[in-house]
């Protein structure tokens, strides 16, 4: 059942581009909040942010074979994302491995599972999420696969997939739906924008969304403290 | 259920101010080891640190209308407690509340839930201690309630109790009690002072704090290790 | 059975020296992927990093007496390694105990507990890996038990047993195989920054690795993404 | 700050007597949805039940000493309500503090930390929830209080406030409440019984709830599965 | 984005009844060791198992709403899969519930959230398999979608898939392949047949596998313990 | 350093024997509170109960190849005692293995991962103690060690330490303590014997133990309850 899928389509680059500004509660709740990986996905460095074209790995528990395959997949704009077949915390990314896909342009690193060698990825500023942080070493013993549509951290991924990354999260946006997101996540920046000025202006949420009638409607009820308490 | 309780009591700015030097662990040890939310509250972003009297709000599962209310009660001094009636790691609260909110003089915001633009929380210095961090966007159907007694991370706290946090956590203190527990914490760092001069400059705190009879009577043996192992 | 062991062996400074250039995840490697404490542990700031020779302390749950008395048997190199009887989160350590320790030329802690003042911590540059951050007080009742082997995170760290930490984790080297670990690490480091080189110039790892015969071999097989998905 | 309160009010036989029948769900759901302490409290065997009036009792972590304070301020129809004042899954309580509350008529225990002896308990069919089975033995050093309010599991719980808990879980109703949650109780009951019969006999809760109006404002929509899947 | 898609097809009752005598191990064996839901997933009583085809019901954070649109589409051989959209633990599912689905020919529950009436469920036999046990209640105000392909524990699970689950958990198979991965649990089966008997007879899995060659190969050594340890 | 060590000492029969009426709990007290595994580790079925001579096996993360190699070191009486180098919840031993180990009078398996067919070996009344279930299959890639010390769920334990578990958990003694243990654990069991008696005919702890005047010494009050509140 292992295969690697070679020439899969990507998000063009301007796409990528015009996704840029945009961070993953934005796209989120662009796409009907939807899309958002499991929030134990942490990324490794504070500021860390990507926007990239899914290339995905199957891997098996504590086996970072299929990672160096991948490599070979990978290109300018790409993303890689990788979920164990069974749940685990090993080490199966360091420096090396960061060094190769920043050689190839590829943006960043989507993992379920642990990596290493943090303080040289920072150093490097390749972005990385992960589920761990762990020195572990992985063997290279059993095959996986590359550019398979995979379950990561709760959501289901395609290569070509969309993903924005930033400290808030992980948001997946299906290849065919990138561009209706990217004029959904346009409108609602600058819906907030408007809304920004006038709530650092003092006005209130209540009144700028107009909530009080509906509030009302449902029964809320205002009562004074008690005098003395 | 649901109500909105409106003039609450408030901590006075003398007191707020007079907290200022105290940390989180020197307030919960001058009030005899109590008051603390559970360790899973975490800052998210580090050095953030605040003194404050406490809203409160119980919001339901996903659901952050409630929120929106509770900015109208809120004013300068004041903290932000959010506990949510069950379990829920949704992003509760972003940039556009956050600014709401400091633009109303609140000094910051503990919630036992998720919170999301942590990068731009970071950016504003807005302070947040939160059980996650999660770009998951929430509802508006269901109400709650403003300024009630409620349970945050397992400590009771009511509407105008005094809130300190800190890189170490966050401590309740009631109402009632800050003019004493103020009076305890500046007593307790002043011991403190002087211990930490006689600690750096190398003496022991077996006899700094006079331990060794306890240790003695309590039958501590010392042993030389073996000359070869 | 509480007891303390006074004199025991050490590893050389020379040593300690040595193993200032090597991270966690390569001393790992050199010692056949062992000696990993769990990955829990976390530095309590980024970029913390040590070497140093194990004092061990045995303690009760909640009670951090014993802190006191290994401080007593801490010089310069040493490094403290705790862990609880039973599972505790509490704040066993704070900044009193880290300028006492330093004062001594104690290298860092590491403790499977929680540990409280951390921002003094990292101001003061105090290495630390703990399993939380928690304010919570302690209190000194019982006794424990210093330089008695003891399984910390996992693994059974004897006194004197060399330990690294940084922000990959923590990893232990028996006292009696330092050197060969040492020279296993510098031999991996040495290769690996000759394939770091070949993979920053955009050469494979598949080819450096030299793994392609072997994938093969396992029946790996390449597909072509149909045309149109 | 210790300090074990005596005499306080119970809620009255009658009342735990006709509280019988109802499960937690029901007693929950009658108050408004509240009072449900945290779902990692779990009974020790299945098909415990309980209705009982609490005694609490403010434990310091991995010390049991105050539990045996407790037994002599219980009797008939109390059930003891147990919280550590850090967390701790040690095993405070087994078969001879059971046997000692069995003596006194006391009806079971809640408590946020472990037990042992769990099969003992389970033959005597004395009736535990707890957030732990550990065999982990405790010290008897430091003081607790009995009978204040305290937080069990998220919940506020005062002395003499009623218990009920079975396999779902553990609800505390106020005293003062009792009466009132009593009636909804029964009254929730009469209704679901009607409903059942319904449900049973093959009609849609749909119907029987009649939601098809409230769906269809909201803009449900149905959709037929395409031909061929 | 809130929809129900109606006459989805079903797994044949023939297909279901095929495979009843397999368990969740050896299904999960049979189609190469995928399919397997995260290992949260517990039955709440012991001794369920089922064999069903999937009715899907993705649901808001403890909102139950969706899952009365749900009974309306299920019948006879079905299993209902739910999923919410961000993690909850409430109680969605309980005695009515199953009273409704049981009258309809349904044969069990699959929920990553929260399930009460657990003793009564049991009573009923109802097979349910959850993440947790709660007797939270939930709200009726947003919608959801039923018979869309959603992520449930970590696993893709399409409408109509095959679910089998028993004591060691859930694994679902595609429809598409349900007729092939039959055929490969017989074999199997009749294999594990003839080594369970060899393997009760005292013989060695090693020589009834034929590990020995293999082994040396990989470098096994053997040692004989010192006289004296 | 993968090694199978042959012919390592056991815990006598008599001995093992001699330990069959004392539970976990009893032997760990009569240890000094020593010596308890992580209370992680749960028996796959209630009332399962052993007293076994350990033979250790350290295994990859999700490999079970080692399992097959340590059967042919076990004989009656024994008991096997697995740890994985890394973590992992895989499902490492079933029925078969079970089949195997019960032909050679092995009494159960206490493993630090995941188990599955655990109907099948409940009906075999085969005795597990694991940290998981989980149905997910392993491969035979890489070897690990049989018969060496290791670290499992927090303790060291040798080969031919005694184990014992029971439905609080399990305990490990060293070889050359069993003797003394044994004697402690007779001791333990005749003491509680009499307090047993003097508690179920309604005498106080309190009284029994002689905590009056060491309790009055810590300083304890008592209170009367307002007469109304």
């Amino acid at each position: 059942m292992s295969i690697v899928i070679t020439g899969t389509k990507r998000i063009s680059p301007e796409i990528l581009r015009a996704f840029a500004p945009f961070g993953v509660a934005t796209v989120h709740e662009a796409q009907g909040r939807t899309g958002l990986l499991a929030s134990y996905m942490r990324p490794i460095w504070a500021g860390a942010r990507l926007v990239g074209s899914a290339v995905t790995v199957s891997v098996p528990p504590a086996d970072n074979w299929m990672l160096h395959l991948a490599v070979e997949q990978c290109g300018a704009g790409d993303v890689l994302v990788v979920a164990p077949t069974s749940p685990s915390d090993a080490g199966y990314f360091g420096e090396l491995l960061a060094t190769s896909l920043a050689a190839l342009g590829v943006v960043g690193l989507i993992i379920e599972a642990g990596v290493r060698d943090v303080a040289a990825l920072g150093d490097m500023k390749f972005p990385v999420w992960s589920k761990a942080i762990s020195a572990q070493g992985t063997v290279k013993e059993t095959l996986g696969s590359v550019n398979i549509p995979l379950v990561c951290a709760g959501q289901l991924v395609h290569p070509g997939d969309l993903i924005v990354a930033d400290d808030d999260g992980i948001v997946v946006v299906a290849r065919g739906s990138a561009s209706e997101v990217l004029a959904a996540s346009e409108a609602r920046e600058r819906k907030e924008e408007a809304t920004r000025a006038r709530l650092k202006a003092g006005e209130l949420g209540l009144d700028v969304y107009g909530m009080r009638e509906a509030l009302a409607k449902k029964g809320l009820k205002y009562q004074p403290a008690p005098a003395e308490d």
